[in-house]
């Protein structure tokens, strides 16, 4: 496997979306966020879009195999939980089948509900009849009850929307729509960028209609670079007012820095959350512009110009999590963007 | 994107094991099978192998991307609840967080739990207390209680033993490893290889270590072939004895027999089940041996050769699922082949 230098294969954000089809269910999916927006403007209420889990990028039109990018959504679904219960608003665009709020507690390998249900005789609830009947586990009826009444909350509320990706297009076209709806909300929109997206695609025009044969020697594949869709995120389709968060996940540590600097110099957003793949359930590092230089700074990544802070939890300690840590700290880091508004 | 002919990348199934790392788990899955499957043959069982899910072939070895084969696992986890029902005991060889027989019911994106479940307040159970409990939908409760009732009589039996893998080099090493195992019940072993596997794959040596930094133009992967290892699972270790069932998915359904066919004559197995990614719930075909041309059969993959049989059910019948057909038609098969020991 070799990484090539070419040049031919570079696609801009424009050049992208005028010659990559938009997913067929775009236009229901934007219908259902503006409801969304609209509804918890008028509240007042906060918005964040949380981005979750990987991207795919088929070989094939008619699909069998395809790139994918490793993410089972833990990051985007447990900030998603710990934002609803900070007040926002939030809409959840994850990956088909990745893990979502409060069902995340359930999973089916590693936490399967069927083992904590049993079946017994007696009398049903408060009917008076008798029959068999479906009944927790002790262990377990603590935790689910705190699980349920906080999803019911929720759902009665109407602060979750949630819609699903599959493919690095579907999440493009997604992204840019919604951002735009949201953009409605100025600096009250915070976007939570924790998906894992694909560096590279396949364009449609490369793709083989249908599923590629083996017994021919070893399979080449060469793909694009995604186009880096942050600058017109920022710039344009949010207008410069979204509080934006992207992260950056590596393998090597030393990249960490000095890859969240140059993303922010390049494009001008507020917050990058570095993570490394073996450590990131219990360590964070917040990258953001220095409140002192912030105003020159685009285009400059000198590390002195950039706060670095690390967010820590006791990996032994298993019933905190990190998300935890990281929504309160952007809440307040939102609250205080926000605030600025009505001095400008 | 193109598919080039080379041999200098073609493995045997002897060259890949040679030089390929086995997973760490192996070892340890290995004694579990083992003690799954001599506890079945005390008991003159018959013990199907149900491998489900699609394998991925990793680009890194601190991997965050990988190739992967679209599988949700559904046929897979629902033939193995029709083996168990049929009386097999099954060992279930699935890709980690694919569907699983029982709580696929239950998804979390198309069936969540927590959406027919209710926090009510009463007399809880059998016990006179008072207090919240949770309670299920009377919408969902004979389903439930249906599910619950067969998921915890298997769980008594014993009859059902899970073991999961990732990449296709797991998949590989186990199959091999299980097959092996499984060997010494001779003809009342079954495996039904219903798991989507990469033609395809990256040997350990070529590997990059870290992520695959983007930002250099175009990504170019070149991956060797998988080896077939249909035929060291017929001929060695399953010495010739096992029923074996493999799986062809096309997008091209024209294929379908001829592929069929070539894969019996190349392998000498017992049944190819036909399915195209488009009508695979409602229909397949099962290619197999003529039973007047079998014996004289390797090496000729002439159609007339083969008999072929479609399966079909109704797509507007919620209520059926194909998989009970299918099933119904290798338990026969299957007894006839077992019956054969006793006349060679």
């Amino acid at each position: 496997m070799s990484t090539a230098s070419t040049l031919e294969s570079t696609f801009s954000a424009e050049t992208y979306f005028a010659t990559q089809p938009p997913p067929v269910s775009l236009d229901q999916d934007i219908l259902g966020v503006r409801e969304f927006v609209q509804r918890h403007a008028r509240t007042g209420r906060k918005v964040v879009l949380v981005t979750s889990g990987g991207t795919t990028v088929p070989l094939e039109l008619n699909v069998v195999r395809f790139l994918d990018n490793f993410s089972a959504g833990t990051r985007g679904a447990t900030s998603a939980e710990y934002f609803l219960k900070a007040g926002y608003a939030v809409i959840f665009m994850h990956r088909q089948f990745s893990l979502q709020p409060f069902s995340r507690h359930y999973s089916h390998s590693t936490h399967p509900f069927l083992d904590f249900l049993e079946v017994e005789q007696g009398t049903i609830g408060t009917s008076g009849s008798e029959g068999a009947y479906i009944s927790v586990k002790p262990s377990e009826r603590t935790q689910l009850l705190e699980v349920l009444a906080a999803y019911k909350t929720v759902q009665k509320a109407g602060t979750l929307h949630t819609l699903n990706f599959v493919t690095v297009n579907d999440y493009l076209w997604l992204l840019r729509a919604i951002s735009q709806e949201l953009s409605v909300l100025g600096r009250d929109a915070m976007y939570y960028l924790a998906a894992a997206v694909s560096d590279f695609f396949l364009p449609r025009q490369k793709l083989s209609e249908h599923k590629i044969q083996s017994g021919k020697g070893s399979l080449h594949i060469e793909m694009d670079q995604v186009p880096k869709i942050l600058k017109p995120l920022v710039s344009d389709w949010t207008r410069g007012e979204g509080f934006i968060v992207s992260f950056k996940l590596e393998t090597d540590s030393s990249l960490l820095v000095p890859k969240a600097c140059a993303a922010l110099a390049r494009y001008g957003h507020q917050v990058v959350i570095g993570n490394d793949l073996h450590t990131r359930k219990h360590q964070v590092i917040f990258v953001s512009p220095s409140p002192k230089t912030s105003s020159s700074l685009q285009g400059n990544s000198d590390e002195q110009h950039f706060e670095q802070v690390w967010l820590r939890i006791d990996p032994a300690d298993k019933n905190k999590e990190i998300e935890e840590d990281i929504v309160a700290e952007l809440v307040v880091r939102h609250r205080a963007w926000a605030g600025l508004r009505s001095m400008t």
